[in-house]
């Protein structure tokens, strides 16, 4: 597999509300060796059906492949390679600041910049919570490492079509190419 | 197992950046039948260390068994079950509104109460974007109920304790009754 043939790919998968369905989503990636960037299971608005956003870094084919078998396994309803031009992509990250008299003001006109909100404040750190797309959370970390940054957790990508169709109401398998 | 013992617990887990971990962690709920409400994998301040929150409900005793044997994994590093008084739990939900002129403004009226931000704007829908509780985004869709939401996308709780300790500088194991 060359280096150049790599792009990063955000999979939607509607699916059963159960722990197998994930146990055999992430066997697929995992028979291939292909890690996993990010991953978010989170309800829907039909409460029998939970939604998995994968992100993957890897082969468009191979990519394809394991699209093509999620989409065979029972428990899944949809599945798609989001198209990033029709796709809104977002993440929540939190980030865990050592603060000390001296930086704490200047901690905080960072964050504001960024529209972060704090979401803890301790005598010595404070814990920002920042969503955005990948750019903007890679900008904010870059503008925060000249401090001391104790903690970073981040929920993984979430992926929304834009416009004002419903994902489950398209054909189940659509492979629009990701990028 | 008695219904009224079951309780909400979330698993903080820190493994090697990997597909497979995430199946194994996954088979463990699985194998018992256990849902996972949310699962949330994202990367931290380590790349090649990522971070698995996992929301459940269930009985506390099998729950600590879970973390039991999700700590013996080789490829995880630590798994805390977090303790609700020094942890802040936090979700990111996309909802995607079905808007006509009449009620385009009152719509977002309510999401400004909220501070839910704009992500996409069509003529006939509206995405928001929203963070909080469980509490807060229960309470946003109640008040969005009479709306018509088209879809709704959750990236799953993210957990990170207060105060300026990081998780994974504590003991390897520890499984502080989650609530």
């Amino acid at each position: 597999m060359e280096k150049s043939m790599e792009k990063r790919y955000t999979l939607s998968i509607l699916v059963q509300n159960n722990a197998g369905v994930l146990r055999r989503v992430a066997s697929l990636f995992a028979r291939r060796n292909y890690n996993i960037e990010s991953l978010a299971v989170g309800e829907t608005e039909d409460e029998a059906v939970s939604r998995i956003t994968v992100v993957t870094v890897g082969d468009e084919y191979i990519v394809e492949q394991i699209t093509s078998q999620v989409a065979k396994l029972t428990e899944v309803y949809r599945v798609e390679i989001m198209e990033p031009a029709n796709t809104v992509f977002r993440e929540m990250m939190f980030i865990k600041v050592k603060t000390g008299k001296n930086n704490r003001a200047e901690i905080i006109e960072v964050a504001n910049i960024f529209r972060a909100r704090v979401i803890d404040v301790a005598t010595t750190s404070l814990v920002f919570e920042i969503t955005g797309d990948a750019k903007k959370l890679k900008a904010f970390l870059e503008l925060m490492a000249p401090f001391h940054i104790i903690e970073i957790v981040r929920t993984g990508t979430a992926a929304i079509q834009r416009g004002d169709n419903r994902f489950l109401n398209r054909p189940v398998l659509a492979t629009n190419r990701g990028g």
